[in-house]
Protein backbone atom coordinates (compact mmCIF):
# COMPACT_ATOMS: atom_id res chain seq x y z
CA UNK A 1 0.00 0.00 0.00
CA UNK A 2 1.00 3.97 -0.90
CA UNK A 3 1.24 5.72 2.36
CA UNK A 4 0.19 9.20 2.45
CA UNK A 5 2.83 12.30 2.30
CA UNK A 6 4.67 14.05 4.94
CA UNK A 7 2.12 15.90 6.94
CA UNK A 8 -0.81 15.62 5.07
CA UNK A 9 -3.55 13.79 6.88
CA UNK A 10 -6.70 12.08 6.63
CA UNK A 11 -9.54 12.93 8.65
CA UNK A 12 -13.96 12.92 9.03
CA UNK A 13 -15.31 16.06 7.86
CA UNK A 14 -15.65 19.14 10.05
CA UNK A 15 -18.40 21.59 9.38
CA UNK A 16 -15.05 24.76 8.54
CA UNK A 17 -14.42 22.36 5.22
CA UNK A 18 -17.15 24.45 3.60
CA UNK A 19 -14.75 25.92 1.09
CA UNK A 20 -12.46 22.79 0.55
CA UNK A 21 -14.89 20.34 -0.16
CA UNK A 22 -16.65 22.27 -2.76
CA UNK A 23 -14.11 23.27 -4.42
CA UNK A 24 -12.64 19.51 -4.22
CA UNK A 25 -15.94 17.94 -5.80
CA UNK A 26 -15.75 20.11 -8.59
CA UNK A 27 -13.53 17.63 -9.79
CA UNK A 28 -15.92 15.41 -10.30
CA UNK A 29 -19.48 16.85 -11.13
CA UNK A 30 -21.58 19.41 -10.46
CA UNK A 31 -22.14 21.06 -7.48
CA UNK A 32 -24.32 24.47 -7.95
CA UNK A 33 -24.68 27.17 -5.69
CA UNK A 34 -23.94 25.29 -2.11
CA UNK A 35 -23.99 27.77 0.71
CA UNK A 36 -21.58 27.96 4.03
CA UNK A 37 -24.85 27.59 5.81
CA UNK A 38 -25.96 24.17 3.24
CA UNK A 39 -22.90 22.82 4.24
CA UNK A 40 -23.20 22.96 7.38
CA UNK A 41 -26.64 21.54 7.83
CA UNK A 42 -25.77 18.92 5.75
CA UNK A 43 -22.37 18.02 7.96
CA UNK A 44 -24.69 18.48 10.87
CA UNK A 45 -27.07 15.72 9.64
CA UNK A 46 -24.49 13.40 8.29
CA UNK A 47 -23.18 13.57 12.21
CA UNK A 48 -26.58 12.56 13.26
CA UNK A 49 -27.97 9.31 11.62
CA UNK A 50 -26.32 5.71 13.04
CA UNK A 51 -26.95 2.41 12.19
CA UNK A 52 -26.41 -0.70 14.76
CA UNK A 53 -23.09 -2.20 14.30
CA UNK A 54 -22.52 -5.25 16.88
CA UNK A 55 -24.68 -3.62 19.18
CA UNK A 56 -23.43 -0.31 19.36
CA UNK A 57 -24.80 2.89 17.22
CA UNK A 58 -22.36 3.64 14.59
CA UNK A 59 -22.42 6.63 11.93
CA UNK A 60 -23.66 5.76 8.81
CA UNK A 61 -22.31 8.36 6.97
CA UNK A 62 -18.68 8.87 7.34
CA UNK A 63 -17.33 11.52 4.69
CA UNK A 64 -13.43 12.20 5.04
CA UNK A 65 -11.62 14.19 3.48
CA UNK A 66 -7.31 14.65 2.88
CA UNK A 67 -5.18 17.45 3.91
CA UNK A 68 -2.20 18.53 3.14
CA UNK A 69 0.85 20.35 5.65
CA UNK A 70 -1.36 23.68 5.61
CA UNK A 71 -4.68 21.98 6.01
CA UNK A 72 -5.94 22.50 2.51
CA UNK A 73 -8.28 19.71 1.59
CA UNK A 74 -6.78 17.78 -1.07
CA UNK A 75 -9.43 14.90 -2.19
CA UNK A 76 -12.60 13.87 -0.24
CA UNK A 77 -15.01 11.10 -0.28
CA UNK A 78 -17.63 9.06 1.80
CA UNK A 79 -18.74 5.67 3.07
CA UNK A 80 -22.81 5.48 3.66
CA UNK A 81 -23.48 2.22 5.71
CA UNK A 82 -26.69 0.64 4.81
CA UNK A 83 -28.97 -1.76 6.76
CA UNK A 84 -30.45 -4.39 4.76
CA UNK A 85 -32.54 -7.99 6.24
CA UNK A 86 -30.30 -9.85 3.66
CA UNK A 87 -26.97 -11.66 4.13
CA UNK A 88 -28.33 -12.17 7.98
CA UNK A 89 -29.87 -8.14 8.47
CA UNK A 90 -26.23 -7.31 6.56
CA UNK A 91 -24.60 -3.93 6.60
CA UNK A 92 -23.25 -2.57 3.00
CA UNK A 93 -20.84 0.10 2.67
CA UNK A 94 -21.69 2.52 -0.43
CA UNK A 95 -18.43 4.42 -1.54
CA UNK A 96 -19.55 8.01 -2.71
CA UNK A 97 -18.55 11.28 -3.51
CA UNK A 98 -14.56 10.52 -4.46
CA UNK A 99 -12.90 13.27 -5.51
CA UNK A 100 -8.93 14.68 -5.89
CA UNK A 101 -7.92 17.66 -6.57
CA UNK A 102 -6.34 18.06 -9.95
CA UNK A 103 -3.02 19.14 -8.76
CA UNK A 104 -2.80 16.77 -6.46
CA UNK A 105 -3.20 13.92 -8.61
CA UNK A 106 -0.42 11.28 -8.78
CA UNK A 107 0.09 10.72 -4.94
CA UNK A 108 -2.10 7.70 -5.02
CA UNK A 109 -4.52 10.11 -2.76
CA UNK A 110 -7.25 8.56 -4.29
CA UNK A 111 -6.54 4.59 -3.46
CA UNK A 112 -5.52 5.65 0.22
CA UNK A 113 -8.86 7.19 0.35
CA UNK A 114 -10.08 4.48 -1.12
CA UNK A 115 -8.34 1.82 1.12
CA UNK A 116 -8.92 4.03 4.48
CA UNK A 117 -13.06 4.03 3.50
CA UNK A 118 -12.90 0.50 2.61
CA UNK A 119 -11.31 -0.33 5.84
CA UNK A 120 -14.02 1.72 8.09
CA UNK A 121 -16.44 -0.34 6.36
CA UNK A 122 -15.18 -3.69 6.63
CA UNK A 123 -14.36 -2.85 10.22
CA UNK A 124 -17.88 -1.68 11.26
CA UNK A 125 -18.91 -5.19 9.72
CA UNK A 126 -20.08 -4.55 6.48
CA UNK A 127 -20.03 -7.92 4.14
CA UNK A 128 -19.18 -5.59 1.06
CA UNK A 129 -18.44 -2.42 -0.33
CA UNK A 130 -19.78 -1.06 -3.47
CA UNK A 131 -19.23 1.69 -5.51
CA UNK A 132 -20.47 2.87 -9.28
CA UNK A 133 -18.01 3.91 -11.68
CA UNK A 134 -16.97 4.82 -15.04
CA UNK A 135 -15.91 2.30 -17.14
CA UNK A 136 -12.83 4.38 -17.93
CA UNK A 137 -12.25 4.20 -13.78
CA UNK A 138 -12.34 0.78 -13.41
CA UNK A 139 -8.70 0.01 -13.69
CA UNK A 140 -8.52 2.57 -10.82
CA UNK A 141 -10.37 0.44 -8.60
CA UNK A 142 -9.24 -2.76 -9.28
CA UNK A 143 -5.66 -1.42 -8.04
CA UNK A 144 -7.80 -0.78 -4.89
CA UNK A 145 -8.92 -4.38 -4.69
CA UNK A 146 -12.58 -3.61 -6.04
CA UNK A 147 -13.39 -6.32 -8.50
CA UNK A 148 -16.42 -5.53 -11.30
CA UNK A 149 -19.99 -6.90 -9.91
CA UNK A 150 -22.73 -5.35 -12.38
CA UNK A 151 -24.23 -1.99 -14.28
CA UNK A 152 -25.06 0.17 -12.68
CA UNK A 153 -28.39 2.17 -13.89
CA UNK A 154 -30.46 5.52 -13.19
CA UNK A 155 -33.22 7.59 -13.97
CA UNK A 156 -33.24 11.21 -14.13
CA UNK A 157 -35.90 13.65 -12.96
CA UNK B 1 -47.67 1.08 -17.61
CA UNK B 2 -48.67 -2.10 -16.78
CA UNK B 3 -51.96 -1.96 -13.09
CA UNK B 4 -52.06 -4.04 -10.24
CA UNK B 5 -53.74 -7.31 -10.76
CA UNK B 6 -57.34 -6.97 -8.83
CA UNK B 7 -57.07 -6.94 -5.29
CA UNK B 8 -53.21 -6.62 -4.65
CA UNK B 9 -52.16 -3.61 -3.40
CA UNK B 10 -48.40 -2.16 -3.08
CA UNK B 11 -47.92 -0.26 0.88
CA UNK B 12 -45.20 0.44 3.11
CA UNK B 13 -43.76 -2.85 5.40
CA UNK B 14 -44.92 -3.74 8.37
CA UNK B 15 -42.89 -5.61 10.95
CA UNK B 16 -45.85 -8.58 10.47
CA UNK B 17 -44.34 -9.04 7.26
CA UNK B 18 -41.93 -11.16 8.60
CA UNK B 19 -42.20 -14.42 6.79
CA UNK B 20 -43.43 -13.00 3.72
CA UNK B 21 -40.39 -10.81 3.08
CA UNK B 22 -37.58 -13.36 4.26
CA UNK B 23 -39.31 -16.13 1.81
CA UNK B 24 -39.42 -13.14 -1.05
CA UNK B 25 -35.73 -12.02 -0.69
CA UNK B 26 -34.64 -15.78 -0.81
CA UNK B 27 -35.27 -15.71 -4.80
CA UNK B 28 -32.57 -12.90 -4.35
CA UNK B 29 -29.49 -13.71 -2.89
CA UNK B 30 -28.73 -15.31 0.52
CA UNK B 31 -31.10 -14.52 3.50
CA UNK B 32 -29.77 -16.21 6.39
CA UNK B 33 -31.33 -16.93 9.87
CA UNK B 34 -33.16 -13.68 10.10
CA UNK B 35 -35.46 -14.35 13.55
CA UNK B 36 -38.54 -12.46 13.68
CA UNK B 37 -37.12 -9.79 16.51
CA UNK B 38 -34.03 -9.10 14.21
CA UNK B 39 -36.61 -8.39 11.15
CA UNK B 40 -38.90 -6.52 14.33
CA UNK B 41 -35.94 -4.24 14.84
CA UNK B 42 -34.62 -3.21 11.34
CA UNK B 43 -38.15 -2.02 9.91
CA UNK B 44 -38.20 -0.25 13.38
CA UNK B 45 -34.92 1.63 12.67
CA UNK B 46 -36.42 2.07 8.96
CA UNK B 47 -38.67 3.80 10.41
CA UNK B 48 -36.70 5.91 12.32
CA UNK B 49 -34.40 7.41 10.25
CA UNK B 50 -34.96 10.62 8.55
CA UNK B 51 -33.90 13.02 5.86
CA UNK B 52 -34.88 16.54 4.99
CA UNK B 53 -36.48 16.66 1.80
CA UNK B 54 -37.80 20.96 0.76
CA UNK B 55 -37.69 21.68 4.20
CA UNK B 56 -39.46 18.58 6.31
CA UNK B 57 -38.00 15.68 7.75
CA UNK B 58 -39.14 12.38 5.38
CA UNK B 59 -38.07 8.73 5.82
CA UNK B 60 -34.69 7.82 3.54
CA UNK B 61 -35.33 4.09 4.01
CA UNK B 62 -38.69 3.06 2.21
CA UNK B 63 -39.46 -0.21 2.18
CA UNK B 64 -42.14 -1.65 0.16
CA UNK B 65 -44.19 -4.66 -0.89
CA UNK B 66 -46.73 -6.25 -2.79
CA UNK B 67 -49.70 -8.55 -1.66
CA UNK B 68 -52.13 -10.42 -3.36
CA UNK B 69 -55.87 -10.88 -2.09
CA UNK B 70 -55.12 -12.74 0.95
CA UNK B 71 -52.47 -10.40 2.18
CA UNK B 72 -49.38 -12.49 1.06
CA UNK B 73 -46.17 -10.81 0.48
CA UNK B 74 -45.79 -11.59 -3.54
CA UNK B 75 -42.92 -8.97 -4.20
CA UNK B 76 -40.86 -6.43 -2.19
CA UNK B 77 -38.19 -3.87 -2.75
CA UNK B 78 -37.08 -0.04 -1.12
CA UNK B 79 -35.70 2.41 -2.18
CA UNK B 80 -33.13 4.61 0.37
CA UNK B 81 -32.64 8.16 -0.38
CA UNK B 82 -29.21 9.78 0.49
CA UNK B 83 -28.28 13.15 1.26
CA UNK B 84 -25.37 15.19 -1.09
CA UNK B 85 -23.33 17.96 -1.14
CA UNK B 86 -23.04 17.79 -5.10
CA UNK B 87 -26.13 18.73 -6.94
CA UNK B 88 -27.05 21.70 -4.61
CA UNK B 89 -26.45 19.52 -1.71
CA UNK B 90 -28.88 17.05 -3.64
CA UNK B 91 -31.15 14.13 -2.75
CA UNK B 92 -30.17 10.31 -4.34
CA UNK B 93 -32.52 7.57 -4.58
CA UNK B 94 -31.16 4.07 -4.35
CA UNK B 95 -33.21 1.30 -5.16
CA UNK B 96 -32.11 -1.96 -3.45
CA UNK B 97 -33.14 -5.39 -2.54
CA UNK B 98 -35.88 -6.24 -5.31
CA UNK B 99 -37.64 -9.27 -5.59
CA UNK B 100 -40.61 -10.86 -6.77
CA UNK B 101 -41.81 -14.42 -5.49
CA UNK B 102 -41.37 -17.29 -8.13
CA UNK B 103 -44.67 -18.17 -8.83
CA UNK B 104 -46.09 -14.82 -9.76
CA UNK B 105 -43.45 -13.86 -12.29
CA UNK B 106 -45.29 -12.52 -15.64
CA UNK B 107 -47.92 -10.18 -13.85
CA UNK B 108 -45.51 -7.31 -14.58
CA UNK B 109 -45.07 -6.98 -10.53
CA UNK B 110 -41.85 -6.42 -10.74
CA UNK B 111 -42.09 -3.31 -13.36
CA UNK B 112 -45.23 -1.51 -10.93
CA UNK B 113 -42.70 -1.89 -7.75
CA UNK B 114 -39.91 -0.20 -9.99
CA UNK B 115 -42.30 3.05 -11.21
CA UNK B 116 -43.55 2.64 -7.35
CA UNK B 117 -40.50 3.36 -5.93
CA UNK B 118 -38.99 5.35 -8.43
CA UNK B 119 -41.89 7.91 -8.36
CA UNK B 120 -41.90 7.83 -4.36
CA UNK B 121 -38.22 9.50 -4.87
CA UNK B 122 -38.54 11.39 -7.63
CA UNK B 123 -41.74 12.47 -6.30
CA UNK B 124 -39.54 13.67 -3.19
CA UNK B 125 -37.14 15.54 -4.94
CA UNK B 126 -33.99 13.08 -5.64
CA UNK B 127 -32.21 14.57 -9.15
CA UNK B 128 -31.41 10.66 -9.59
CA UNK B 129 -32.64 7.47 -8.95
CA UNK B 130 -29.85 4.61 -9.49
CA UNK B 131 -29.36 0.85 -8.77
CA UNK B 132 -27.30 -1.80 -9.32
CA UNK B 133 -28.44 -5.14 -11.48
CA UNK B 134 -26.65 -8.10 -13.45
CA UNK B 135 -25.93 -7.91 -17.21
CA UNK B 136 -28.79 -10.41 -17.85
CA UNK B 137 -31.38 -7.85 -15.85
CA UNK B 138 -30.59 -4.88 -18.18
CA UNK B 139 -32.98 -5.13 -20.69
CA UNK B 140 -35.82 -5.34 -17.42
CA UNK B 141 -34.73 -2.12 -16.09
CA UNK B 142 -35.01 -0.16 -19.21
CA UNK B 143 -38.49 -1.42 -19.68
CA UNK B 144 -38.72 0.60 -16.37
CA UNK B 145 -37.47 3.61 -17.84
CA UNK B 146 -33.65 3.49 -16.43
CA UNK B 147 -30.45 3.40 -18.55
CA UNK B 148 -27.14 2.45 -18.17
CA UNK B 149 -24.63 4.53 -16.36
CA UNK B 150 -21.64 2.95 -15.07
CA UNK B 151 -19.97 0.00 -13.73
CA UNK B 152 -20.93 -1.57 -10.10
CA UNK B 153 -18.09 -2.42 -8.26
CA UNK B 154 -17.46 -4.56 -4.88
CA UNK B 155 -14.82 -5.64 -2.39
CA UNK B 156 -16.39 -8.46 0.17
CA UNK B 157 -15.19 -9.08 3.84
C1 LIG C 1 -17.08 6.02 -6.59
C2 LIG C 1 -17.65 7.36 -6.90
O1 LIG C 1 -17.15 8.38 -6.43
N1 LIG C 1 -18.75 7.38 -7.69
C3 LIG C 1 -19.40 8.64 -8.00
C4 LIG C 1 -20.70 8.80 -7.20
O2 LIG C 1 -20.47 8.60 -5.83
C5 LIG C 1 -21.24 10.21 -7.46
O3 LIG C 1 -22.34 10.49 -6.63
C6 LIG C 1 -21.55 10.34 -8.92
C7 LIG C 1 -22.03 11.73 -9.26
O4 LIG C 1 -22.43 11.73 -10.60
P1 LIG C 1 -23.69 12.51 -11.14
O5 LIG C 1 -23.33 13.95 -11.10
O6 LIG C 1 -23.84 11.97 -12.52
O7 LIG C 1 -24.86 12.18 -10.26
O8 LIG C 1 -20.38 10.05 -9.70
C8 LIG C 1 -19.74 8.79 -9.49
O9 LIG C 1 -20.59 7.74 -9.85
C1 LIG D 1 -31.89 -3.55 -8.09
C2 LIG D 1 -31.55 -4.63 -7.10
O1 LIG D 1 -32.45 -5.21 -6.50
N1 LIG D 1 -30.22 -4.88 -6.92
C3 LIG D 1 -29.82 -5.88 -5.94
C4 LIG D 1 -29.26 -5.21 -4.68
O2 LIG D 1 -30.17 -4.28 -4.19
C5 LIG D 1 -29.02 -6.31 -3.66
O3 LIG D 1 -28.64 -5.78 -2.41
C6 LIG D 1 -27.97 -7.26 -4.20
C7 LIG D 1 -27.70 -8.41 -3.27
O4 LIG D 1 -26.64 -9.13 -3.78
P1 LIG D 1 -25.51 -9.79 -2.90
O5 LIG D 1 -26.15 -10.94 -2.18
O6 LIG D 1 -24.50 -10.22 -3.91
O7 LIG D 1 -25.00 -8.76 -1.95
O8 LIG D 1 -28.40 -7.78 -5.47
C8 LIG D 1 -28.75 -6.82 -6.49
O9 LIG D 1 -27.63 -6.08 -6.87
Amino acid sequence: MPVLPNEYSIRRVKPSDYEGIVETLRVLTVVGDVTKEQFEETVAYWNEVTVKSKGEPIKAYNPHVITDGSGKVVATGTVFIERKILHDCGLVGHIEDIAVAKDQQGKKLGQLLIEHLTELALSRGCYKVILDCDEKNVGFYQKCGYSIKGVEMDRRS
